[in-house]
C-alpha cells in the first residue's frame, strides 16, 4: 500500500466533486483521514449515512488539523468561504479548489488566503449531470484530466507543494496538467461552457415551441435532442456562476459562435449546399483527431437507450 | 418462426441505414429476400463481401420481383431514384424511404411513383455517427421509433399496405408512428434537425479560435463538447439535405434559438444571475420529462470515456 500523501484533507461543500473526492481519497489511501462539511444541514446528514468521513457542523472544524482543505462549493462562493475558513487553516496546509472558472476567483482567494498557507487552484475535467452527495463515485477522476493553475511565485516549499497536491490527484487516478489561469479560462469557454450554455438553449427553445407540443419532444428526444438534455440537467447554481465568472471568455466565444451559426443559416436560406458539405466536413474531421487521440470510445446511438446497445 | 412479411425486399443504397435493414430484415425473417443497389460500385463490392444479401448490379435488377422497394439513398436523391426506378416497380408493390425530410420530398415522389405501386413514406428515428455499409448492424431498430407518413388517401388495400410495411418494421424491433409529413417536418426540425446544425456549428467554431490550440480542445473535450463531435460526425451528404429540403421548418426554430440564445448572452453581459438560474432550472425540467418517460437510460460522464464506466 502507498502511504497517502495528506495525513487529512477537508473537503468543504459536499456535492458531486466533493463526496466523489471523499470516496477516492479514503479508496486510494490518498489521504488517511477526510473530515466534510456542507452549510446545508440536511446535506450533512445524508453525507453522514453515506459514510463519506467526519461530516463536521462548522467548517472551521472540518479544517482543522487538514493538510489539505478542497473548496467544492460553486464559484460563486469560492471567495467568501476562503475569507471564512481563513483563520482556521493549519500553517503549511495547501488550499485548493474545484470550480470551472479560474482566473476571476483567484484575486478573491489571493486577498483572504493566509501567507503560511499554499494557495493552488485546481479543476477537474469530470463530472456527471448528477447532483448532491449521492452522486459521487471514487472513480469519477480516474482517466480524467485535472488542471492545476498555480501561482507565478516559484518558492521551493511552494513548488513542492504542487507536487504533492498533483501527487494526490493521481492516486485518485487523474491525469495533471499546470496551466496558467486565463488560458485555462480560455480553452474551458469553447470545450465546456459554450457546450454547455448551448445545451441550455436549445432545451429552452424546444420547451417554448408552440408547433410541437412538450410531449412530442421527448417522445422523440432519441434524433440528437436527448444528449443536448443531459448536458442541460446539470446543477443550474453551479453553472450560473461559471457563466458570470468567466463572462469575457464565455462572450468572446459565444460570439464568434453565433456569428459562425449566422453564416450557416444564411447558407441554408439561400441554398447554398456546398458551404454547408464543407464545413460539416470540416466538424467531421475533429472528430476524428478526437479519437485518434484515444479521448472518447463512446458511440452515438440516437435510436435506443445506451444501456440496451448490445 | 414468424412468417416473411415480404417474400423480397429491394434496399436501394447501401450505407448505415440501407445494411442495418438488410441485416435486420433477414435476422429476424421479415423478409424472405435482400436484393440490394449502391450507385457506387465499390459500396456494391463491399456489400457483396459483408454478404447483405442478393447485390445487384443496377437499381432495376433489385427491384425486379420486390415487395417492397426502401430508398436508402440521401433525402435530395429520392425524386430523382423514384423517377429512375418507377418503371422497374412490381405491380402492388410498396415503395417506402428513409428520409429525415417527409413533406418536401413527397410532391417528387408522387409525380413519379406509378399508380399500381403503394407510396408510403417513413422515416427511422435511428442511427449512429458512423456511415458506410460496415456501419450497419441488425439491432440498430431495435426499440427506436419509426414513422410512418402515408398519403391522406384511405382505400383499402393501400391502408392493407401500410399495416403490412407497420408490421414489417415491427418485426425490425422498431415501434411505429403514423404521422402527417408536415408534422413530422416540424417535430424533426427541433429534437433533430437544429441539434445537429448546433453540433456542426460549435465544432467548426472551435476550430477557428486562434486563442486555443486545436490540440487543446481535442484535449479537453471531456468537459461537453466531446458530445458534440460525436453528433457532428454524421454523414455530411445526408445532413445537407435534410436542411436544404426541411428548410421553412429549420429556420424557423434556428431564429428562435438564435432569440433565446441573445436573452442568455444579455444576462452573462449585465450579470443577471437570477434570468440565468430560472432558464437552467427549467431545462433541467425537459431532462426530467425524458427520464419519466424511459427515454433515456445513459448517463453523461465526462471526465472519461464512456466504456471504461464501471
Amino acid at each position: 500500500m502507498t502511504a497517502p500523501i495528506f495525513d487529512q484533507i477537508a473537503v468543504i461543500g459536499i456535492g458531486l466533486i466533493g463526496s466523489s473526492i471523499a470516496l477516492a481519497a479514503r479508496e486510494s489511501g490518498a489521504a488517511r483521514k477526510v473530515s466534510l462539511f456542507d452549510r446545508d444541514a440536511d446535506v450533512r446528514k445524508r453525507a453522514k449515512k453515506l459514510r463519506l468521513g467526519e461530516v463536521c457542523d462548522t467548517a472551521e472544524a472540518a479544517c482543522d488539523g487538514a493538510d489539505c482543505v478542497i473548496l467544492c462549493v460553486p464559484v460563486g462562493a469560492i471567495g467568501e468561504t476562503t475569507k471564512q475558513l481563513a483563520p482556521a487553516l493549519k500553517a503549511g496546509a495547501i488550499l485548493t479548489d474545484v470550480g470551472s472558472v479560474k482566473e476571476s476567483v483567484l484575486g478573491e482567494m489571493q486577498a483572504h488566503c493566509p501567507d503560511k498557507v499554499f494557495l493552488i487552484p485546481g479543476h477537474p475535467i469530470a463530472g456527471t449531470e448528477k447532483s448532491g452527495p449521492e452522486a459521487g463515485f471514487p472513480s469519477l477522476f480516474r482517466e480524467a484530466w485535472h488542471i492545476l493553475t498555480p501561482l507565478p511565485q516559484r518558492e521551493e516549499d511552494y513548488n513542492s507543494a504542487v507536487d504533492r497536491l498533483a501527487g494526490f490527484w493521481e492516486m485518485l487516478g487523474a491525469k495533471v496538467e499546470i496551466m496558467d489561469a486565463g488560458r485555462h479560462d480560455r480553452v474551458l469557454a469553447i470545450t465546456s461552457h459554450l457546450p454547455h450554455l448551448i445545451a441550455f438553449n436549445i432545451v429552452s427553445t424546444a420547451y417554448d415551441m408552440e408547433s410541437v407540443g412538450e410531449g412530442e419532444v421527448v417522445k422523440y428526444s432519441a434524433g440528437g435532442f436527448r444528449d443536448f438534455t443531459r448536458i442541460a440537467a446539470s446543477d443550474p447554481t453551479m453553472w450560473r456562476d461559471v457563466f458570470l465568472n468567466n463572462r469575457a471568455a464565455v462572450l468572446e466565444t459565444l460570439g464568434r459562435f453565433t456569428e459562425d451559426l449566422a453564416a450557416l443559416q444564411r447558407a441554408i436560406r439561400w441554398g447554398d449546399g456546398d458551404m454547408l458539405m464543407k464545413e460539416f466536413e470540416r466538424a467531421r474531421g475533429i472528430r476524428k483527431a478526437i479519437l485518434d487521440a484515444g479521448q472518447d470510445t463512446s458511440e452515438t446511438n440516437f435510436g435506443r437507450n445506451t444501456k440496451d446497445k448490445n
